[in-house]
């Protein structure tokens, strides 16, 4: 049975490239008038440290995300209508992570802080919901998926998509009130992710 | 007899998934300076659900086209000139799709609504003319086709693009006066394409 | 034998790609405070034409640039230093035209003009000697070429690139004095490579 | 055995292709009010000098490291979650380049110049390390490599990053004293990878 699934595969990995290598647009030099000398410059840049966290953190989210979304697809060999736009919501979501990494870059430092991460632990919620739906779509129909995957491969799956939504949920809900340690957790589930999806890998392939 | 369009394939994936991420250039973070606080914030993203609306009905808009571009060219196996420039216009058109979304997003909510959505509506009626310009080209001369496609087959996808014409235009004549019934039109149209790429793909793969 | 050049190949359609993609950032919707209605946004609308003109150009120039290096690659099955730097310095002319590009858009209509076009066509002489430099490092060692090759199928890809160079260069030196008729034969040069890539294609494949 | 990292070469590609051409978006056109004429849009061109010198450097730099990534991927042959985040660091930095690059482009000529080449140079000092690292965790496992490969292979490909390292350290070092002599550096070093790595390719392949 041969992979149908080849197109979708590169025009998403094409997405994720380009979403990952946008985010660099949102680093600004400052005006060459707002900068006199070396120290002004080093200044500038100090006062940069929330845009260069906030484009750490997508970079990496999206780079583990884009991981991911390989080992999911490497299970899927037939696509039908769902399937597609299953993923359309994942590529929809990926794209927009620089919108809520712009807003935490500029006001992580400030009395905005709070709104400012909760839109961000907000999207990763989000995302992390839209790949469940599509392991969902995915796996409640075998002759979509690899000849020969085990139940047991599939649960395994699901438990690793799903065990992660409560954790992006209470990152999410004390943003409101703990940006900092909202974003830390943040940080840790990407850390989480980093590891698991080498034991996936080991698991199953 | 070998595919010989796999780089206009190619080619084309990488245009479509590039304009579809760009995009996401358009969703505007606030100066630091224009917002104090969280409830600033909100308010401000709030104010932007024009962005957010464009944005979202043309990144699935795009979407869809390119399914429905790699539904054409998996019964094209031959090139010449003229399907080359038939697709270098579509690549062409679905590059462009971000200014009148740009223009779609500033001024959806005011007094030049009505030409904002008929730019916009535009736009798809050149996609449509288009696409049917090039499965014109394609299906005149058999033997570019997928050798033993039938001609019930290639009447099934010149109807599927024929037909959505008149409603393109219809959207596009009905924007000047009523632009946001012109805007619902084309939303419906996106979830009519989404299903019949669908059921496309049932009858002829 | 086996081709070697297809990375290089892949590498230089996705720059190709981004490149023509990226031309559209240059389209800028106006301020939401500078247009006030319908008749404002299409009065402000008309005033961009140079821009428009100036995309159109430069979307369907590289293109062109595409095709014609696609077919050039086609030839060419082994790879060493000099090719590799050769198409890097056309890969790094592509991925300028931009700049070009928005000069033009800005100051074709307004006393500038002579000195926007001359740059303009000034980097397609440019990029015309560097498809004349890669064709010329890759012919002079028959044994980076396509096996079986003629010598006949080698002379016409070199003058097909060379005898472009004189009407580019043509372009560039009256782009001082007469800027329009400059644009003009740009052009018309444009509909000729258009038209000539596909006539070698039906004489060496 | 089958190699196994065709997916992560792809991914890496069309980041590489995608940092490269959006260095072209620091290439500014000057505003329509600030140029009246074309010596004036020539004296505006020939005063953003350290722009293009900043774009064309890195530009290349760029594609030099693509060169070399692929040079060191063609001998992997199996990833582990070890080479993916190596891989990731290296794209990562790849991405960022832009950003030196505007702050060179800004400040190469002026006070600010001797940080703003140290950043610049400083950025290839950690591209250096990370290939360094990449080799380090492939090579430490020879399963991980193309079957057959030497130990002298190996360490020449070692070595070959090795021995930049301290060079890309000396720029970063004297950067700050004489910026333009470490700038003269990175150009000279530019020319010893393009010329090495094509030794590289006729001693390995």
């Amino acid at each position: 049975m041969e992979k149908e699934t080849v197109r979708i595969e590169n025009f998403s990995d094409a997405v994720f490239a380009i979403a990952i290598t946008l985010l660099v647009l949102d680093l600004h030099a400052p005006d060459i008038t707002a900068v006199k000398n070396g120290a002004e410059l080093l200044a500038f840049l100090k006062g940069e440290w929330t845009t260069y966290l906030a484009f750490t953190l997508s970079f990496f989210s999206i780079f583990i995300m884009w991981v991911n979304h390989h080992k999911i697809f490497k299970q899927i060999y037939s696509r039908n209508t769902a399937i597609m736009f299953a993923n359309g919501l994942i590529l929809f979501l990926v794209t927009t992570v620089s919108y809520p990494t712009a807003l935490l870059a500029r006001f992580f430092n400030g009395e905005a802080a709070s709104i400012a991460v909760a839109l961000y632990t907000g999207i990763f919620v989000l995302i992390n919901i839209s790949y469940n739906l599509l392991w969902y779509i995915a796996s409640r129909n075998k002759k979509l998926l690899r000849p020969g995957i085990t139940d047991s491969a599939i649960r395994k799956i699901r438990n690793n998509y799903l065990y992660g939504l409560p954790t992006y949920v209470i990152a999410f809900g004390i943003s409101f009130r703990f940006p900092v340690i909202a974003l830390a957790i943040s940080m840790l589930l990407l850390v989480f992710w980093a590891i698991s999806s080498g034991k996936i890998k080991l698991a199953q392939e």
